[in-house]
């Protein structure tokens, strides 16, 4: 499992590589040798002797609990590796890159008709993906459960459907208010202080330097190529300072957690993250829980305007007030925490309804359009701000948008947990203390690796199973106090 | 064989970031990573599939020339791999890390019998190796073969042995004279100004920053991922920027070679450089030949004092005088054009004297401080900065550092062969206009890979065997103009 992990860490190396440093001309090469080392590491855990051996150890009455654990784990996603042939992967990897490519020159274009061919094949494969990896009750469950073990539609169309109305009840009150002003947020901001804040807002949060860097990349992410080597990027936008700022805290938070897990499980299910879900509510507790409260906006609009000496007319409040803005729009990653929910239910509303049978490709752009005029009130001009946006689904990643905001939930749930055990907590942000919450997090989250569930371990940390509640009452504390109702 | 080269490139990206981003913490991982890599593609190198392919393949009359060498290079590279049984390698990986860990550690004691123990057992193997490997005349023959095919002590001894009193009588001639003064260089030169200035010089001669791009390391080097990415480091000491730029050209023109290599030659040995000589031969033609050259130092010194206005006061001449100063010194990467190859020459003497087994590795510290004496008439104080200051040694590359003055011969005789075909190049250098040597190069050297010797191709390309007489007229020519005799 050790030199599995070694090839697959290696090919994260030449991902970031490509993402950060790669010339131009080096792309064609470097695809082959990517997947080069990804036929390996494939060949390599779906080897026989791998699988007997798994066998061998399941009945080994002398494991401990954790090796017992990293046995059945690694039993599990070897037996789901069995059940797709070499064809359907074959398939499946060339509608994927059909797929990337028209879903491009679709953008270009800015016409969905460019994309539908191709998207209609991949969704049959992933139809037929879903009868490959079975399910219980819908067959949508089955893609939620790669990305999240454990979540269902029945599961999601409850937590949804519970926070969808008092979202919009919340959207209201607020559009009801007057906006608070953020025209200050769009000038010049200099790249290299920029830079410089950033490096010392991962600093502040605690991000170990000694076991990883940041770099620049045209959209931020995190890798990692073991829990002493994380990689985060983040890009400048010197007309919005806030981008930057935002990003670094994001990926921070996801970065914290991959130099948290065990680092003697390399290469097990025990040294790696829990879920989707899971990581993202370490980025979002940073980046919202924590980097767009007032305390932190207190402690660190000082250093803001030792950097950014344009921001001398505003006050600290002024600024909390301007990151928080709710504003409904178009694009998902440019929304504010509460409209964000609205776009990730209206792409699990076409994802489920693809995936049985009741939307047709080529319906997308109108069920897409509909709803955001009915959950968000916009009028989508074209398809390349509408449907055409993200990604995701170019690459075949079906069920992956509903774990953003299983993130945010988390994150809610955790953060009011940790306010709770640590009553001082709030005094302790506005010094730029977070021993508390790197405590919490480290003995509730990140020592377990895969140990739990995300279900599990949500339980097991604040005791009871995730609950809408907990976003809701941040959210409309929040606003409440931000436009005044 | 391309699934093989995607694998050792990998591995060579994994080494690039190790020399320049890793951070320190991601060390150990990343050891354990690099291994598996070299063991996969060791494993890949060696399969019986593949020999029996070759075998095939060397009896099958459809092949085209280009394919007839490739088979008959790969095949070699195969056998002489299979002549090492894995209980050799392990002994010679093991005997070569312990040998590094005790030459780091007799460097910091500056003792050299701290190194003796573990240096002894790996020139046993070395001397057991050159056995497996096999040869003609003597067994030093065998290693220099790995870095040069064809070189041999006989060769050498000649080609030295004609080298050794003409520079002998050059230097005493030139220690006759006043030296030129170099005290200008060495005032503060602003880091991101040596920087451009260093981007500029890799521009202008023609490096592809669409194929390729430079980073700062410890230690400057030159990798490559493919032909279409081709990687340079360089490093920036505030006090001299001649260390930079000299670094840049020598590296660059180590690049030029490697984005020259034919890409649909891929992984195959025609798409490999052909031979160490020849290698270093790039890199010194553009260093010296080139860089040091009076034409180039007059085109490029308006740009110097752009960047460097504290040369003000002096002018290009005086800067082509102080970069080419003659100086017998106790370090061999700090040393000029001429005494350089003493260095190599002693160090050339104690291998081979280690190899047959007339000199002992506990006596290599008196022969060697011995001969900086004879040969350049210094002291050396202590072993750190003796016969401890390289690492090659520490890493069991014996036959290596006769490349490095192999490289100097080629390039002089390359050099004046295109001088005699282009008759204009010296006003053309004098423009920054290397067409000619690009063109020369091209044709004569990158295109055909590893498909002729390093002695083959310099026949082909200048119409006689390598020959001493053109470095000694190119050392000659030069000096006599600087120091007037």
């Amino acid at each position: 499992m050790r030199k599995i992990a070694d090839v697959k860490f290696a090919l994260a190396v030449l991902q970031w590589d490509q993402e950060t440093y790669l010339p131009p001309k080096g792309a064609a090469f470097r695809g082959q040798q990517m997947a080069t080392l990804s036929e390996i590491s494939h060949q390599m855990f779906t080897d026989e002797k791998l699988g007997k051996l798994l066998d061998q150890l399941s009945n080994d009455p002398s494991l401990n609990e954790k090796q017992r654990r990293n046995i059945e784990l690694t039993s599990e996603d070897y037996n789901k590796n069995q059940k797709y042939s070499s064809a359907f992967v074959r398939k499946l990897s060339e509608a994927t890159s059909k797929s990337y490519h028209s879903w491009i020159e679709a953008r270009k274009q800015n016409d969905f008709k460019v994309f539908e061919k191709d998207l209609s094949v991949l969704v049959d494969l992933k139809k037929e993906e879903t009868q490959l990896l079975g399910f219980k009750q819908h067959p949508y469950d089955a893609l939620l459960n790669e990305f999240e073990k454990g979540a269902t539609v029945q599961w999601l169309d409850g937590l949804f459907g519970n926070l969808r109305e008092p979202l919009k009840k919340l959207l209201e009150k607020i559009q009801g208010k007057s906006a608070p002003d953020d025209s200050f947020l769009h000038q010049h901001f200099n790249k290299d202080d920029q830079w410089k804040f950033g490096i010392d807002m991962l600093k502040q949060m605690g991000f170990d330097f000694e076991a990883g860097r940041q770099d620049i990349s045209e959209h931020p992410f995190t890798t990692n190529f073991s829990a002493e080597d994380v990689r985060v990027t983040t890009r400048i936008d010197e007309n919005d300072f806030t981008s930057m700022t935002w990003s670094c805290l994001h990926e921070g938070g996801h970065a914290l957690y991959e130099q948290g897990l065990p680092t003697d499980q390399y290469g097990l299910p025990l040294g790696e993250y829990c879920s989707l879900g899971i990581h993202e509510s370490q980025s979002r507790l940073w980046e919202n829980c924590v980097g767009r409260s007032m305390e932190f906006m207190q402690h660190n609009f000082p250093l803001m305007l030792q950097y950014f000496p344009q921001l001398k007319n505003v006050g600290a409040e002024q600024v909390y007030a301007a990151v928080n803005k709710v504003q409904p729009s178009l694009i998902r990653t440019e929304s504010d925490e509460l409209t964000y929910h609205f776009h990730v239910m209206i792409r699990y509303e076409v994802e489920k309804q693809l995936i049985d049978g009741t939307l047709a490709v080529k319906d997308i752009p109108g069920f897409w359009n509909e709803k955001y005029k009915t959950y968000l009130g916009v009028n989508v001009p074209d398809d390349k701000r509408g449907c055409l946006q993200d990604i995701h689904w170019s690459h075949g990643s079906f069920g992956y948008f509903p774990t953003y905001s299983l993130g945010s939930l988390y994150a809610a749930q955790f953060f009011k947990h940790i306010q709770k055990k640590y009553p001082g907590l709030t005094a302790l942000i506005n010094k730029g203390n977070y021993n508390d919450i790197h405590q919490w997090l480290q003995t509730n989250v990140y020592q377990y690796g895969r140990m739990y569930t995300s279900g599990e371990l949500c339980n097991k940390a604040t005791g009871e199973t995730l609950q809408q509640s907990y976003l809701l009452a941040y959210l409309t504390d929040k606003y409440a106090g931000i436009y005044g109702f």
